[in-house]
């Protein structure tokens, strides 16, 4: 693996992942979930849909949920340097005929000009550079509840062929690796990618794919995780955790996994640490290392690999087929 | 000073300090105040009273919050092993000439019969075996707010002289002593009696007195100590904020000093450590050790010293007068 | 279940469960576990013995690894108030035909005359009043260390018919009960017992027995058990984390579960709370309830059901032969 | 103030600020209390100086602690893109006539080829593209001690005129204002400056300077902070502990700050928010707002706007004389 931060071949400046959108059936229901209990902002609801932040947060929105007739994945909405960064992308999707689209100003309420397009694998991205601003509650401590979530972090897909995807994202966007994991073959299993600074805005599994395997959020601490996990409990919503609270061997991270009423998947992450030096060497870690996944050695579930939300075409909203991978999905530590 | 835990001449068992009662010039702002922001739990509300209680209880009330013209300290409650222990009680202030009277079932809603005296150093007792159950909140983490306060712990009393009072409380009442503060004269200058097992019911600080310090209540860890500081801070109540957080050196717990908007006291206090063992010997601090009253050397504020709420005669309701001691109230090390 | 803490028909006063012995196979690798990665303090080696304490601990020892040729479960030792109360237990022990020994002061290393007794269940107890004192580190927390354990909390054991076993507890010895469970037929399933004043000192659950599953030691709160892990998979030992960390429905308490080199199995412990007061309600569970063991729904490993340590005669130090229960040894949640 | 972060003129990146150098006199002494007690790793010692890292770093220092005759502040470390942005900057003290002077690799130890200069205003600037790497201990939990220090993460300092250097370090060098604070007459008081993505690389303040005020080492979390306090008060180094803990209003960070055996001064810092994106915008405080500081209203101590270090000359490393601002040096609210 390349280390440090490459340059983007396409000369467009990547700030950071910003903000995901899941398709929920019942917006009310999701409302309970992500607002009630876990501390979500809500900016602005309209018919469809339901715009919410984090704590931390000075921007419209870092989720979105729209309601759908099935659970799923919208698209991945990353935050660029400047206008001109949109257009060098819209000129590099011309050119490399990769499926695109424009939204105007305000054609995803609070954000700026964007071009959505699918990128080679299959994951439906979204670029701005402008959101409305909108209240910060950083400090309104008083009304903070639940899990206390910051804000956006970053995503996670599963993609049957990583090795390719990750050479576009390093070249063409210029996404750095911060660890990586090898298949028992030597082969890249999985990949974590940034561009803010921190140990990802992007990850990449080996999995049937496309699909976005979940959104994680920055909590403060690792007690925001436990207060989490018992406001869950507390409320009756014991069913909504999937794996953790615990320790990621990769990226140091404190993690709680949940499902929202949908099945669609978050993460709660706490505590990883700085990846902003040029010379950064990206770690290595063995697929079937106990201490990888949870550096506590406890094994994830099957239903972390076996569930994830299927994409949507950028173009027309409909769920894209999914391939399997060549080699295996999971690592031999699994319940 | 005795090692373990005396026998009570009089033959009461006393179980714990269980509530405290202040009195409250404006009941909508006080409820803001520790409810709203604080997270008590309110069980019932009269036209001149709210009866609170913490996450943890389950008993009708830990704090009595009694409208009046005046901030001051009504009746400190203990609780009794039995009916008998209350016969017995009765029957000791008869035969010691101590003000007292008695209460009947539900004359202080949600409790039972009750016997009120005046100690012989000023201070308003109150004694029951019975409360009334109340719902237990202690997992409902979801409902939890603020600095989600557990349960009631301690009462902490200024008296001109702590000595007499430690020897009353001791043989009359079987209060063990779990830490004290020798004076600058090798005099008692404060002490912490404990009856429930824990570093205590009930402290006694040189000061003028009678009057009531603060009222402790217990919250589950340093982190709910933290919480209350930023939420009140968030909310705008900064001016609450007395003194800590810090680590108190006599106790060990970890401590927050608040001012209700009546100037009334409260201590959030957590982390002391168990005192069950018949043979506890009790740890001695010198008066001007810098580690004693916050273990990481911060002085405590002069208003700490000077300020505490008056008592209220238990017959008539009057504020008691107050005497100065006749040695000092405070150590050397004060801001 | 009855309310409150019974009156002991045999006169003797149990203050609290006070220490427990592990056998353990080779004395150097468990004290890497229990003092260089957990942080026990050591009070006394001995040829063939560790004797540990927690930091906040005032008496000689809590937990004693004695050297073996396989892992199991010495004596459970339980202070008791006074010598006289020794007497009693021994009067009680002779009259009910208990196989029993005393031992001298010093008989067990800085300990005072002692009672070794085989419940009618098997279980190998001891009793004492008089304990060597030892430094406090409480407060010299420059050397706390690992998982920062602060004292010894309770014993778990498994017996065959828990329900036997808890009228005995309850009426010889005067334990009472704070929360219990309920098997599918109404019967009985566990049961958690208690002297000092917070959930337990003893819990018997149903499961093949006499074993004794666990020795619970009190961590000062949440962060303490999720240093321990961090701790142990740092050193290369993630083999000892074996359920956990999580939060019990059952107690409330933060707890994880740990296998030292041998085998042998302590809880960390944090965060239950108090139970003093005389007309204390046992709470209710069902054995099938997700939220019952660990209240975020996990379900436990198998191996926490099928593995404890087999108990000792208090006569022979031989091994005593295990009867498995009629009914379940586990709920239906199980990994 | 401008938003986001300026383009900077001289066409130097600085990646981060990285590490800084304090004289001590006594090696030994300083040493206690920065590796033994605060938890720092030690890399290499020479005769005259230590050479520490945090748990979290994989470069060789972020402190240089340097024996000499009096406390003071050696070079402040700015980590640079690439060789080229060396150069880049030897060419701008040229044509600017700043002091400065070339050190080949590993005249600092460790450190590959360096440009030492003194800013317009006298602080002691370094810059360097390339640090020798060193074990991560990140995940050495076993190994963490005391603070379990991070990683090096700002400067804050000391100048009669924020105002103009704010100008430069801006223009010049591209640093983003993510807070500031407004003089009592409208001026420029204080500005926290960034380049990594955090609120601060370098906080500039009005005080008599040039003079660093203190080094800012972040910490995981706030029990970290309060886990400080504790070990310092219990080994007896109770005086070491400045101000706090408590949290900023500026930053939301919680800190705490401590004056080493010398006198000169770190904070251990944690819990601030991200600061990438470029259209943000810098917050605004008063001075006086007595939020501003300390979020929960407690009052600095005199000694934290009194004391700084005073800063060498990068050519002779003679202690540079100090300017008294025009204005005032502190907020109304100080003990």
């Amino acid at each position: 693996m390349q280390t440090g931060r490459p340059v983007a071949q396409t000369g467009v400046n990547v700030v950071r992942a910003a903000h995901g959108e899941f398709r929920v059936t019942d917006l009310e229901r999701a409302r309970t979930f992500y607002v009630d209990l876990l501390g979500f902002v809500e900016t602005e609801r309209t018919s469809d849909a339901l715009y919410l932040r984090g704590l931390e947060e000075r921007g419209h929105h870092s989720l979105v949920l729209r309601q759908g007739d099935s659970p799923s994945a919208g698209h991945l909405g990353f935050r660029v340097e400047s206008e001109d960064d949109l257009d060098r992308l819209g000129h590099f999707c011309v050119g490399q005929g990769l499926e695109h689209r424009w939204l105007q100003p305000g054609g995803e309420p609070g954000q700026g000009r964007a071009l959505r397009l699918q990128d080679p694998y299959g994951l439906p991205l979204e670029f701005f550079a402008a959101m409305q601003p909108a209240e910060r509650m950083l400090q309104r401590f008083d009304l903070h509840r639940g899990a206390q979530i910051m804000r956006f972090d970053h995503f996670n897909c599963q993609l049957p062929d990583v090795g390719s995807a990750y050479e576009w994202y390093a070249t063409q966007l210029g996404f750095g690796c911060s660890e990586y994991t090898a298949g028992r073959d030597d082969d890249l299993w999985a990949v974590w990618l940034q561009r803010k600074g921190n140990v990802h805005d992007l990850a990449l599994m080996t999995g049937a794919g496309p699909r976005v395997h979940h959104l994680g959020f920055w909590v403060a601490d690792t007690l925001s995780v436990l207060r989490a996990c018992d406001v869950l409990a507390g409320a009756g919503w014991v069913g909504s955790i999937e794996r953790g609270p615990g320790r990621h061997g990769i990226s140091n991270a404190f993690f709680l996994y949940l499902r929202d009423p949908d099945g669609n998947r978050i993460e709660l992450y706490a505590n990883d640490y700085q990846v902003v030096d040029p010379d950064w060497e990206p770690i290595r870690w063995e697929l079937d290392d106990p201490r990888r996944a949870t550096f506590w050695g406890h094994a994830a579930p099957a239903s972390w690999f076996d569930d994830a939300a299927l994409c949507e075409s950028v173009m027309t909203g409909e769920l894209l087929p999914v391939v399997l991978p060549r080699g295996t999905d999971r690592p031999a530590h699994v319940t």
